[in-house]
């Protein structure tokens, strides 16, 4: 049989798609050794009711997908490739969509098979412990009564909002359909980007004020990574605005025109989020320049002490050398006042000098 | 209940939108606790007669809204949650659009939806103790023959002049329904950008010449400062364009022909807007070179005044040193004239060294 | 009476546009006190004649406007509001196109109107005492036999030529209509920016021996000063651009099929403008990176002779201190070569340290 | 004769077409002297059966072409001008076609002929004993029945994958038509990009931290060589974007419907390398604004020494020159603790000196 | 008579347009007084036969035009005005269409009249004696049985070899139309932009080994030259590729459906000079960054040297001015081994100077 080598590109995961052994066939999956074991959670409901059911296997949601009531099949890790197979199998899905569901990341689309829409979006989660924040792919595959959503990892969800509206009836959500959830899910998504802008926008200002004051390379390196982090942000948003807004465009049957009308109000969020990522990129590319003139204002400032000291000394400490020489002839060291007068030569030239550079301002502190 | 979390980044509120939870159900109104209180304005006219009203409450400007004559209804600030559903119910506001209205800041777009347009606009006005400027969003909502606006505050407004028009019957206003009044207020809105860039160019000048003549640490911060604002100046009117491009170019049925006409010529003038913001960014992050260059000329003079006053006095400091020392044997010593000859010595150094620089041009001072 | 605040930017007058109070109504005219006495001279010819008229009032121009001849109506300066005001009733003038015509500038562009075409160009002409450029609005109204200019000022005018041509019935201007003379003016408009443009780019050629062979401070400010008016010249010439476009594309009444062709001939010269526009924006930009670099190679260069001569010098300077010391036993200062040998042990180091900088080339002069 | 005069250029292959003496005949093909001897290898297959066979000259693979089994034909190296022309009349190939095939390398792109698709696409390939890749032209003319591929050389090809699919049957490849081999061999061509794009990205990272803790003249060659293969890599995926768009959006009928999901989600991946590169590039570019920062840092750093150095020592040694004078009256050098005075008044000014410094946060090593 | 005021931009003839006196009379000519005087060469030619003959007046061609065999009529310097107009009168030229093809340089375009197609282009030859390229425009009129082709100088012409082909009968142009003829001729002029970017090329990567190596100023003015030259390149080849993109698209009758795919190489060829061009253009522009950089690390270097030096001396020399100083009392100085004593004391200090710079790394040659 075929090995599969699968790689993937270490740096920080960052900036990498996936990608296999060029030549594979189409449609071969690649499981990490250090995937997550599968969690499979039905949510099933209607205007009256609503019930969670953990599943054992995924053919146990056959018998919801098909009632008039929307069935939220909610998996949670993918690392057991006969279980994704199944999957594929209960779902119907084609083989690509399944490569695209599980070789993450993709970069985010929409494609619409028979009666099924595939999304493709990228969820960004914060990080707690240290700056930056994690990103993970969720797949959403939208049915007439059914929503399937594929999550990399069972941590770091931003749906739990979601779950209390169906749970407890608030808003609309229970008297809609499948394609409702989408969009809310959809929403939350996108919603979840403005923490880590917000946070960014923090780290930003405590950057301009560092950068101005007291700039270290340590600021250098942290201006870097923040321009790198926005980098990964943009990618990671901006395929999103194509695919709400293809959406929103092609009309499918599976969307109703009411929750269309939603979507443009998701839309504008991407174009918000897109807006922030931009305006962010060119501050920190601003702070670039800044850092740079900030680094040469230092340099400035070093060298106006040091040519102030040597520019005072070096003419008097040449006066105190020619009359430290040993000539045998030389009147002034026998005058009685001699040595009192070379004193007073010596602090008119400093006066001098020193009224000289203030002059030209070199005394104060801003310049 | 669920426990809504807002929040708001503090980066001087400059570049964020507003957003809440992710997940949260959609229409959700958030009232920010410092938010003024509603102050509730009619100014109902037509040609023949005008008057203005202030409403108790939200419902006391229904018997005017089905009437022929123009009704302007506007609301400044929203620190009452409940008022603002009343006022949803009374104009029957889309739950969308009134989370649009009160959730601010919210990107300036036009709507239509069932009678009704809604654009929501970005106005801003000079500060005038400290340089900057601040922004407010208005949002508009245009029927047949009525005209809600919202406004954040009560201060800060740039509509006195048309409120003036009305009252005085200057103009053609009077005479014109409720969609010339959307009109003159789009483009005192638009307007009101000029004064802001007009103190933007001031500013520019000056930084200017500061640049060249005595560049400083707080000029940097000041050009950073100048190019984040234009920044946030751009980010406020581009979307203008395409909404007043929208309306221009969707006819819708509440905006006459007639109309049009003079949204044209609003549309002019925030690509005149557009124009004057994109000229001012190049020119300041042209500064930002000047600046470099600039601190890298001062660098250059002080580097040579202190190799000037070391190159004149090393050599002659160092023979100066020769004749201190305490060899048995140094012949010069014994001469009667040595003393006076290493001085004529020591003096033709200086003038040829002096000579050389004077050659090179160091002594000019504008290199 | 509302008091109209005009305002308009000190800024050398050159990035601003006009505005007036945000508010007021539209079509309020502006007219500075220091505008010039209204002038108003009538060209009338056909094939067979022409007449040159100077007019007492605007009334005088009525009869000649239905005649078939060609009537041209040249107004230069509009400093008497009255006069305006009659202008727009004698020409029925929409009172949107009074303001754009008379609250100069605008932004350049084309509206038709019932039966008029109107057109607001830019004219340049370069300065003779100083460096730079004048601008001025020029505003064309082209009916179906007669065109009116409007010219903010009476001196710098680039029509000269086309009014012989007319005199002397040169080419074949009198055997055609209206259209034509409005071409005429434009293509005179377009090609009026050539000479200015060969000023910068003269200007640029001089820079650029100036930034290599000596940068100074002055050198920083004229890249900078040609900078900031190339983007003034692009802002002039941009817009007129899409204006002629316009003209081309949307075929008008007014406009026949013949002159198209010409107009094609003048849209060519509007691209080469804004090619050369643009190519000396990226010859100016480049200069600033040329100037850094260069400076940096003096500061090089400076410090190269700072450290050549204290390096040089540092060393023996010690050596004669160390002889300089009063040790009781220091048995060198007895010998009697000692001090000969202290003087060739010095010469030695200098040799040395000058074989080792001239090895390093430090003593070539390009590097 | 015509003597064809052939050059090419001579940077390293890099970014350089082909090109011939302006003026030559098109259609006339250039054989370089060191290219390989042209290699023919058939595999014919159907879904029962699979055969490989090494042909001995082009017409051999005639029977083949017109069969219902899929005949790829694929040609390595061609060094023999005679050889190729009969391959262009055994496949009928336009002069143009022969042309592009064989004078490489040419753009990327496609082009449709009677019956035929051409596809000119770019492989790379990782080097394996030093930095960088190489690329080669691969050619695709694609018949109903024949899949026809010229490569440069008979090394570096990225198909073994597909030719192992064929051979074992892997997937449905042996089911399909020439169109999905096609495909297939596209797919591998894109994916080959990947583990060249992970080289670059770990490339990027080390350069990351060296730029940062010790940048070398050496750091900046490297960043500026990963410049200049990101934009040869750039130039090699940038045109197959739009080709392989144009195979999905002008739907040929040598390719099925169903192969068109595939080329869907093959352009998604180009996409993405695209995407990749750009990344790549802008972290490229930001790395270089690093560069001159952190290099100005340790310049700062080396100044700093400098200063605290001579600051200290400057004023003292002027001190002990001072009492090496030789006035006859100096009352200090009588004094019996003079010497122990001096001493403590040196001592003071050093403390005094290092206290200022460290103050201002010279002596802390990040700034 | 009109004084027609020629000017024409000094400036190494780079960058200017053609322009004359605003408003003088469109169809003017100018005619510069070094131009060439005008040599008119005729070829005729069918699949049987072909004829060169040079034609002492225009008048001479017209028996040729009409025929049925291709007639080239080839005009080399335009230093007469009335030949010119008897071309025009001869070929029936529009005068705006005299005008561009004499008043060189014009953009390159594609125009189409009555029954004739012409096409400006811009040819290129690179200097032999020095460094950069000539430009020269080339005019090309196609009628159904002619082609007129207008050259500015009779040297530096790139279509020998396509007189060779129709001489020799070499390939099919002998058996095909005017419209391959004018085919091969543009196809020779966009071939030979490609040895001109070879040169550039070349030069790149010339100063990409010295700007490493040993920046020098005149480095410096080598980029900036590059970076000129470049510009003047694409602007010659960029509407080259809007012209040749009309002729395929705009199906004129002068043009067989043969001949377009013909074109359609040439425009993939146009495609590749544009594609070296941005890419040599971004190269110089990392150059010059790259130089920054470099210059900025020899100042390092420089800068590291003085330290070095200063920092070992200073101390010591202080030392030894202490035992210069003529207290009475200085204990040291009676001591036996006190010489020895101090002179211990300095080379420990020098020793710890030098480990602290080696630990730093400052002897490393690379840093």
């Amino acid at each position: 049989m075929v090995k599969n080598v699968f790689s993937r590109q270490s740096q920080g995961e960052d900036f990498d798609y996936f990608f296999h052994a060029p030549g594979t066939s189409p449609g071969t999956l690649r499981i990490n050794d250090d995937a997550a074991p599968p969690k499979l959670v039905l949510i099933d409901y209607n205007a009256a009711e609503a019930q969670r059911t953990q599943l054992e296997k995924p053919e146990d949601c056959i018998p919801y997908l098909d009632s008039e009531s929307v069935s939220w099949v909610d998996l949670q890790g993918f690392g057991d490739e006969g279980v994704m197979h199944r999957i594929g199998n209960v779902f119907q899905l084609h083989p690509l969509v399944l490569e695209d569901v599980i070789n993450v990341p993709q970069r985010p689309k929409v494609e619409e098979y028979d009666g099924q829409l595939v999304i493709i979006a990228q969820m960004v989660v914060l990080k707690t412990s240290t700056a930056g924040f994690w990103s993970e792919q969720v797949s959403l595959v939208l049915g007439q009564f059914y929503l399937l959503t594929v999550q990399e990892e069972p941590e770091h969800d931003c749906f739990e909002q979601v779950r209390f509206r169906i749970r407890s009836n608030k808003g609309s959500i229970r008297q809609r359909g499948a394609d409702y959830l989408a969009y809310a899910l959809l929403d939350a998504i996108i919603d979840g980007f403005f923490p880590v802008l917000e946070d960014y926008g923090e780290r930003i200002e405590l950057l301009e004020t560092e950068v101005i004051s007291k700039p270290t390379p340590q600021t250098l390196e942290k201006i870097h990574q923040v321009r790198r982090e926005l980098l990964r942000l943009r990618r990671a948003i901006w395929p999103q605005r194509e695919s709400i807004n293809t959406l929103i465009r092609d009309a499918s049957p599976l969307i109703s025109h009411d929750v269309q009308i939603y979507l443009r109000d998701c839309y504008d969020h991407v174009i918000q989020v897109l807006d922030m990522v931009e305006t962010y990129r060119e501050l920190a590319s601003s702070l670039m320049d800044v850092y740079l003139s900030s680094v040469s204002n230092r340099m400035n400032e070093i060298m106006k002490v040091l040519t102030v000291i040597s520019t005072i000394f070096i003419p008097i400490t040449f006066i105190v050398g020619v009359y430290g020489m040993n000539f045998k002839v030389m009147p002034e060291l026998e005058w009685h006042w001699g040595y009192l007068a070379v004193w007073i030569l010596m602090l008119s030239i400093v006066a001098g000098l020193v009224y000289f550079f203030w002059r030209r301002g070199w005394f104060r502190t801003d310049s």
